[in-house]
């Protein structure tokens, strides 16, 4: 490991007390040492912010009132005492302008996902960032896990042919009983239209799985068709859906996203089947990757053999094999690769977008993209949409750091 | 076990030398040493039946050169000398005629799935089953198994609530290669239109899903949506198929159907998710089903537990838990249900269509609809296309031995 | 399939109405339509022969009211009507007299496990099957399944390398409760010594365990230091005991069995780590067979296929790749080994036991001396006992129709 | 979250750059930002030290030569700049020095296990801690897993009933090759009697082995019978251990320990079963565990659910189910435990033996106690040795922080 002159400034918008995501940003950022927290607002309450500072030993100077303060504040400190980056953990409906704003004063930004309320917002972000030149990361974190990293080699390198056939699904019961009647945080914004943009479940999980299988297979959907469903009664948005997809390289794919899956706890499962070979990976066994082939035993990949893994899969492990890792390290992993791109910059080499090692603005396009089309799909009787890469935009397709073999 | 008089009398069509699903019916009928195998019409080369019969022990004089042959002589023989059923395993061209022509002759039969060539032979073939009031048994022989009986309890008795999302999906690679050039009998005809029908591995594979999910959940799909694709070149019928659907009690589900699946093997596996609980279960791994409940823990359902299953499942049951059964187990199954209603008609009380065991022409019926409208649905462009259940004929709801809840 | 000119006529001694041995025993010579079920003495209450008698579908003048009977009744009846074999089914204590008569009157035999009451019994069942030339049949039933026939050749060709460590269980908990005092007429004789022998579940377990490590590794165990434990009150064997051992190759190993093992079904597992390469395969689910090797990624062996299992394997297959085979399909394997030696004494091409493809009465004799010495070892208090293979007799040591790699 | 007035200061002594177990006491520590990493003596090369110090932001003034001076140094800064607790991660053989040595200045000790080097260090060790009366936490990490903390409340409560048996393995294929000739600094320490001990893999594997059970069962071995093996030449340490132990409660175990098991990562994997209820843990998969009842449906408990887990296992918890934790989470459970003790000390209440949530120096007594008489049982030819719990000692049984049901 490099040993960087000091440890990067980080602040935060978001993460109160009784917010689960906060917490889980926080802890990424700390697994490593690498990385100091230092301020942040951390709800529209000033006290719980107040309470929450003391809890993370964040000075009560730097503990903000408002966001708008915090990055006013912030950008008037001295070079040497100010955040080099914010984390905003916010809802959806707040991403466009505090990320817009920090971007705007000079600071680079790690935000969760999806990335903005609505499509104009997610196109007007890219401009942003493109015009400040400045590091901006979108936190899906599932591409974190070095497997993931390692059969995202196994199919850009050509090795398992071309896709045929992709099952990508994320299932859960977060919302099988009316949770947002009883005082649930998250199910109270995730289920209000106004807080939570024009899709439901499909902009919560569906982001991640359109993310996780472009990041794969270096593939763009390019049409959906999309049944979506509410079961319990006063619901508006889609709790589940069932999505048929055709990607940029011919393949066929199907979708299906659940909150009313009874018994499901954060079941995101992709297996992809191509010419060649075909893999399997699921989120809650992380350490293990599956490859199947034609008239060949199963193999089962694991986490941790340089032996056999590629060395982004190998440098993107800190334990050894057979000695799990999990959530908490592949979010670390996405959070190391935003540090070395803002480190980049503090050493005035700054990394282009194709060099980056985690999600980018362009993803977060895309994905808002392939969300939103596939609500129109739904409203229109599941019919057949097309849906556009990051192409739409004067930027060319810069996702995942690299180029696309979409052409 | 009760005793009967004397073994039931099994003929056989098609099933000769190198055909792979005679013998599995055979070894189906031989298992509880029920039934006697005495004749045969087993290839359409005579001489492949000779050497068949020889090596099955059928003595020549009940070797027929045609099955034309088989149903006339065999219906002169003496009651005490003559079969009591046919087994038909011919390709799905052949089907309808043979079994017309048995059944019409007095003879009961068993038959292998899909029921028919087209869905003009199907509902024909419901008629004639109805007019003669013979058993006909269609193998969908999962069915068969215990773990998919009893979980067809919990779904029939409330206990499971309403199916709010299914899963099923058959997946092999069994035409990964262009075997059918290469001599594979079995990949010859069911790459040909003229021998397979007007669907492919739907046909093949979909009506099994299609009947798997009805027979547990007690709906019917009343409409589809389906993406066809193929991929391997000179391919007229489709290999791979994507499927949105919908339930006669509202739940949503998708179907997904490969067989050029990379290093699958025989992948039938269904998942139902409903208000109070869910299941899953693998062909693969017949001998478990596995229960999800909200917020309690996983529960893994063993075959051969009569502590806690119910008697359909203990019922059809060989050898005590742990001690695993598998394909031809369940298929045996089948074929227990068929000598008990046959001999029902020895006994001069036979049991009615209700009573049965086993899958019968509607569900054969229900199959060939739902495929057919899938394959027009995929030409339609993946447009939602409306299925017919039984009451499409005069004949009530009459699948699976019990009336459906679908009312 | 080579046609044979006639199926075999085979009789049983034991498995009326109530046994589950026997069923087995019977559903496993059924399931390939080569063996005729034909007489048999099934119970030492002549009520319940007759009964199982009809319900079988053996003639009332086949069905002997005591073995005596039965085999000097077989024994003079025309050699094309008289049973080819006889299959032992009964409790271990009087299988030794029940063998010798047979054999000794011209029957070939089929036994079930453990092969006698001592080893006085043992010893001299070798020297009758010696002295006769005639087919004796052990159904030490795990051997037939294809994976562990596989893993043989993988232990015999040298490609997994010298045998390091190797653990075997066989895990219950058939006799978590005093069933023997409800009636479960196995648990009654099997916790009775005077009809289960010195040990307990060490004789019904541990042989299973022993035959299986030693079929599959080629060596044999040839010191043994053992614990008993007894959980229930008034139970006077072992229901549960660890072993250490060591192998003829410098290995070294544990065994656990019980039978009181809470929530374990039939849990018999064998792993062997080896220099090159380990194995790992479970009864429970015995289609797969798992490798390991150091820094390479773990295969999964499935069953059925062709392209990579050797022929042995392949040859004790039924139904492709992915349609699960069980426990009777490898009991029927066993049955089929027989068949095979007991046609070429029919061909008077008699094989030799070295060819035999099942086990013999040699590895009847290497079980009873292991469990016998792990009694021995635990009632020394665990001290390190050796164990004779079957070279201890003036026969060679020509346990599972090959030599033994022990020299 | 109670908010702290400030974060603890954390030294380390070993840890330097190429060590693996520095850095997970590091990320450990990090993870929940309540711990600043201040100082420390990383290596004996004061190079490395110097390196390392740069790496992790240690200020030059605080890295020290030798950890002699790091002691000396530290006790002599102002109350508000030294180090709370020194973490002590060197190898087995000085692990007694250094921690007297910080103990006597005044400084709480986190330290890596095995506790010492032998069996009088160990007894030594507990005088000190008994004298200075300040905390002492053994990395025994595997007991911060949530799960296993559920486990043992099922135990303790009596809802498993009495233990029966109980398999412990830990298996690795580390010294499969004869890596510390080829400089693997891990293996060159571990393998030489000097600096590892008088055992090689038990004192490394077992004493987790050891500890995992008497933590979930709350009952100590009480006699020790065990084979030891080395496989490679040259190696003079057991790389293998085959152990049957018995329990204090009655129960029987085995214990199988390897490094040279081909193909195996850190399998670490236990199995209790009790009277009413068996368990299965496997620290591979640590975030389930499996339960198991007599004639009842097997359970799968899973991390995270608040509704049905106990409390100590919700508050070891980070994230929701679904979302895996590992390894670097259930050692960081162990560092809050230490924390929340040593703060007890800063607040002047300090915490009692009894109440502290992680190992102790009695843990380690009785952890050396039973490797040091498995060597013993090995040389006596597996006699039966019995091992003292911690009672041999002036203190009582104080281990795992609650009184044990030993009595």
């Amino acid at each position: 490991m490099e040993a960087w002159k000091r440890r990067l400034r980080m602040g935060m918008v978001g993460g109160g007390q009784g917010a689960f995501i906060g917490w889980v940003h926080r802890m990424a950022a700390n697994l490593d040492g690498q990385i100091d927290f230092t301020a942040g607002c951390f709800s529209r309450d000033p006290e719980n912010t107040k309470v929450t500072a003391r809890q993370l030993y964040v000075s009560a100077s730097r503990a903000y009132a408002t966001w708008q303060e915090m990055v006013d504040k912030e950008s008037r400190l001295p070079a040497d005492e100010r955040i080099d980056f914010v984390s905003i953990v916010t809802q959806n409906v707040s991403h466009f302008d505090i990320a817009k704003a920090f971007l705007e004063r000079g600071f680079h930004v790690v935000m969760d996902k999806p990335m903005t309320y609505n499509l104009e917002q997610a196109e007007e972000l890219v401009k942003i960032v493109e015009k400040t030149g400045l590091v901006f990361c979108l936190t899906h974190n599932y591409t974190g896990h070095p497997l993931v990293r390692h059969a995202r080699g196994l199919f850009r390198s050509g090795e398992m042919g071309r896709v045929r056939r992709v099952f990508v699904e994320y299932l859960q019961d977060f919302l099988m009983a009316p949770v947002e009647k009883e005082g649930n945080k998250q199910a109270v914004w995730r289920t209000d239209p106004k807080q939570a943009g024009l899709v439901g479940t499909m902009g919560d999980a569906g982001t991640h799985c359109e993310n996780l299988l472009s990041y794969i297979t270096g593939e763009r959907i390019t049409e959906v068709c999309a049944d979506f469903t509410t079961f319990l009664p006063d619901r508006v948005l889609e709790e589940d859906a069932g999505v048929l997809f055709r990607l940029s390289g011919g393949g066929r794919g199907t979708m299906t996203i659940s909150q009313v899956a009874t018994g499901e706890e954060n079941g995101l499962t992709i297996r992809i089947y191509a010419e060649k070979g075909a893999i399997l990976w699921a989120q809650e066994n992380p350490n293990y990757l599956h490859i199947y082939r034609y008239n060949e035993p199963r193999q089962t990949i694991s986490r941790g053999h340089k032996e056999y893994l590629s060395d982004l899969a190998t440098g993107s492990t800190r334990v050894p094999t057979g000695h799990p890792e999990g959530y908490l390290e592949a979010f670390a992993n996405i959070y190391c690769g935003a540090a070395a791109a803002i480190r980049s910059h503090l050493d005035r080499k700054p990394m282009k977008t194709e060099e980056y090692n985690f999600p980018t603005v362009y993803d977060g396009l895309c994905g808002m993209r392939f969300v939103l089309k596939a609500g129109e799909s739904a409203k229109l009787g599941s019919a057949w949409v097309k849906v556009q890469g990051p192409q739409g935009l004067a930027s060319a397709d810069k996702s995942h750091g690299e180029p696309s073999t979409e052409a």
